[in-house]
């Protein structure tokens, strides 16, 4: 089982900036990072008119990208796959993973939140909520850490979630 | 093992369109195609400023992007994947596999020659080219097909390459 994180917060609330930094921060302590990243509405990755393009738009169930230094692949699912599964079946290789974009998940949780766009926190007791990333301080039980600690929120990261065996 | 063909010629004469016509013919006769593609000078296929393009950039080995439809994977490489490897490691429930841009492999060939791209075929006999798909025909030992009859080009594939169990 590879160590999972997701990141949550409402949209605008800087949950992209802060997987930014904490990629760089993980990547500085050794460590190999992956992504997962949901886009309820779908997703246009490819560029219009390349090859690749135009063998997925042509109906190629699955489309493979190779160079010497990094592969993409674009496939059709029959369904919206849990997250469990996406690590299972995609994932592989790395230290630690860091989730965007599936809010009801069973897996810990760092709230992010900026009270100009919120005004009530998505946080739930007993939800495996590890933490709280705000401007604006919160004493509910867990960590609660300035939106730009990110050293602090990797040290919870690499003490509650990588290290705990 | 999944049947798989590659499709050569030099740059410019038509692999892709053919590639297209293939995908669309053969979905039609009810398979899955899957589609490889390698480019030696790397690849740009996210859009700046996309979350997930953020994601990569910021230095994430992996980055994974789901929708209820499709997943897309970008991941970094230590080295320049073997068409073997590529199959091995990311296709999996299709019937056909269509190889575009790696000349030098050892899978059954179709080399695609438009007379106003070049002077000479790269067919090599012996080198398991099973077909030549032009504007001209050639008498070389190996059916040879016009360019737009993607009937028989499919034809082909589905005796030669897919039932050949």
């Amino acid at each position: 089982m590879i160590p999972a994180v997701s990141i949550v917060g409402k949209s605008g609330s800087g949950k992209t900036t802060l997987i930014e930094k904490l990629i760089h921060e993980l990547r500085q302590r050794g460590y190999r990072v992956a992504t997962i990243k949901h886009n309820r509405h779908g997703f246009d990755i490819d560029h219009e008119g390349k090859d690749s393009w135009r063998h997925k738009k042509a109906g190629a169930q699955m489309t493979v990208i190779a160079s010497p230094i990094q592969v993409a692949i674009i496939e059709d699912t029959e369904r919206d796959y849990e997250i469990s599964e996406l690590i299972e079946n995609y994932i592989h290789d790395v230290d630690i993973i860091l989730i965007e974009g599936f809010k009801g998940n069973a897996y810990p949780k760092i709230e992010v939140f900026r009270s100009e766009v919120g005004h009530e926190l998505l946080y739930i007791p007993h939800n495996n909520y590890v933490a709280i990333a705000s401007d604006q301080p919160f004493n509910i039980g867990i960590p609660s850490f300035d939106i730009n600690n990110v050293t602090g929120i990797a040290d919870l990261i690499e003490n509650s979630i990588l290290n705990t065996t």
